[in-house]
């Protein structure tokens, strides 16, 4: 288990580990048959459910753990305790065994052990959380969705420049459309933080393409492919989408059940079901990815399925095969973020 | 016209002006029969288009003006100009001549002369943009949408106050829940000012069911009757909604389009249509109220129909009926709200 290759995995994080991890696993080892995993986790729940995948089994090795982290144990009691399966496995990842680590547990303790453990890439200030979302004719990546609630400019064009290379890597564009998400388009809308992040990454003579600012409702047009905001705002704009998404296909499942006459209907609707389901479903999103550490984190929905498994799983393959990590450090030796900011600072003066 | 129930009308503003304002205006007067109107615009073209409806014309009397507010004229200029349709529609509801405002124009420049014209209650330091939205099973109201950018815990305990007033006479609920938004469920989760506005809407012994944070994803589950926010992230909730409720409907329009069956099987699915528009429709929930002013504004979308703005108006009259401003007025001379602010800030030291 030497090779680039190997993901550490937390087995008992999420509703239903070790058994969804596992078969998740399996689904993501025949897609990948060049990747091996770290099983971190109570090998006695752990080795039966593996014996029954004797394929996987073959790219696995278990690393018994006698402690998980529980939903609703406090990032502050988590890192202290080093014997869990989530700290363990972030923790191999620290040491070189692993690329990255997927955990179904605890979204806190997650980012606050691989804050400590894997330590934030130098002249990043904060790590932050990414996801991939869909919008009407593709995806596009979204940051900060909540790992920090107040956010300077600085950090925003921090986030800009790891959302670019991430929608690079996982979403294979080349100049993927870059924006500050914002009540408004004009320049002078928004927050004081967000117009000096436009400038800032205007300035910086960063190998991106910004387009300045997009409004939420704007978004599902496909207008961007990153989408950049502080960790409350983005959080904000997720868990809206999300509940309006679940609102309307819940209005039309309550809709069909209550009519005759849409049960008949029904059969000759399956397409538009199944059309609607390979966009919307939420499975095909998990995997919020950690960026901005000396190593990556990804975590999964603690409800999801085997599929929605493999695909946090997927995400964290295509960071780790494109060398994420690397890339971010090497864009950032060419620019100094942090003198732009100032620069700007006295300028607003 | 010298009752209770005449409402100021902008006749120029909006995409279709005035025709669609004079169609909408036949539709609130035909429910309304007590109401007046008065008309600010140009005569030439209001008076045309209202003689094809002589029972609305018997309860309009036209104003006439030169000028109108167009979408791109900023704050700055329209407050200067006081021979506008919209300036001297807001400007009656200061003289008294009527108790409440409806434009389908410019939102900033509405806010502006609002502002500068009513001016803000005693004791409300800022006035905010409310809305009716759905969920599934109601309705609640949203505040701020986008009146203020920054706000403190101060503002936000303001905003709570007059949504708990808004939602009992708009929505006619005895005691609305009172949430704040926010990006957790616990005490400790957000932003400090949040954090500040929930001691204060707790401590202040007003008459107001707090039942503490929302997040985006629950509203839509119908768990507060009105949700507080800042109006950066109040807005950006809004447009998250908005934007994800039309890509879905517009995945389903594509997705059919395409589909010989779904085409078959399109009539029996008329009612689930028919429902899903009942409770989604957004002309049903047109017309954000700007509240805290000593006047009611009530700016209806621009693009509307005239269903569209008739609801507009409709609200403009549910507040008017209820005596809404005053309302507000008897509530806080009850409670020193500013007071309540310093000694939670103290507190926090």
């Amino acid at each position: 288990m030497s090779d680039n290759l190997v993901i550490s995995i937390d087995a008992m994080g999420g509703d239903n580990s070790p058994r969804v991890v596992i078969e998740g696993l399996a689904v993501a080892a025949k897609k990948n048959p060049d990747v091996r995993f770290l099983l971190f986790g109570d090998e006695a729940k752990v080795l039966p459910i593996l014996n029954t995948y004797p394929s996987l089994k073959k790219v696995c090795e278990i690393r018994h753990c006698n402690e998980v982290v529980r939903n609703d144990d406090k990032p502050s009691q988590v890192i202290r305790n080093r014997n869990t399966s989530m700290y363990m496995a972030i923790d191999a990842v620290r040491k070189g065994e692993a690329k990255a680590i997927v955990s179904a547990g605890n979204t806190g303790a997650l980012m606050a052990i691989s804050k400590l453990t894997l330590k934030t890439i130098q002249k990043i200030h904060r790590p932050a959380i990414v996801s991939i979302m869909p919008h009407q004719n593709g995806k596009y990546v979204m940051l900060d969705l909540g790992a920090n609630t107040e956010c300077d400019a600085l950090n925003l064009a921090e986030f800009a420049l790891m959302g670019n290379i991430l929608a690079k890597h996982a979403l294979g564009l080349e100049h993927p459309r870059v924006a500050l998400l914002n009540i408004g388009a004009e320049e002078m809308k928004g927050k004081e933080e967000i117009r000096h992040a436009a400038q800032i990454i205007k300035n910086s003579h960063m190998d991106i393409n910004f387009i300045g600012y997009v409004e939420p409702h704007d978004i599902p047009n496909g207008v961007a492919d990153v989408i950049v905001a502080d960790g409350f705002t983005g959080n904000i704009a997720l868990k809206s989408i999300e509940g309006t998404a679940r609102l309307i296909l819940r209005l039309i499942k309550n809709s069909v059940k209550k009519s005759f006459l849409a049960k008949i209907g029904l059969p000759f609707m399956l397409g538009v079901g199944l059309s609607l389901k390979k966009t919307m479903d939420p499975r095909l999103y998990n995997g919020a990815m950690f960026v901005g550490l000396n190593g990556l984190s990804v975590k999964s929905h603690g409800g999801t399925d085997a599929l929605g498994y493999s695909v946090a799983v997927d995400n964290a393959l295509k960071l780790v095969r494109q060398d994420f990590v690397s890339t971010i450090k090497n864009e950032l030796e060419n620019v100094d973020l942090d003198l732009l900011s100032q620069e700007i600072i006295y300028d607003s003066y």
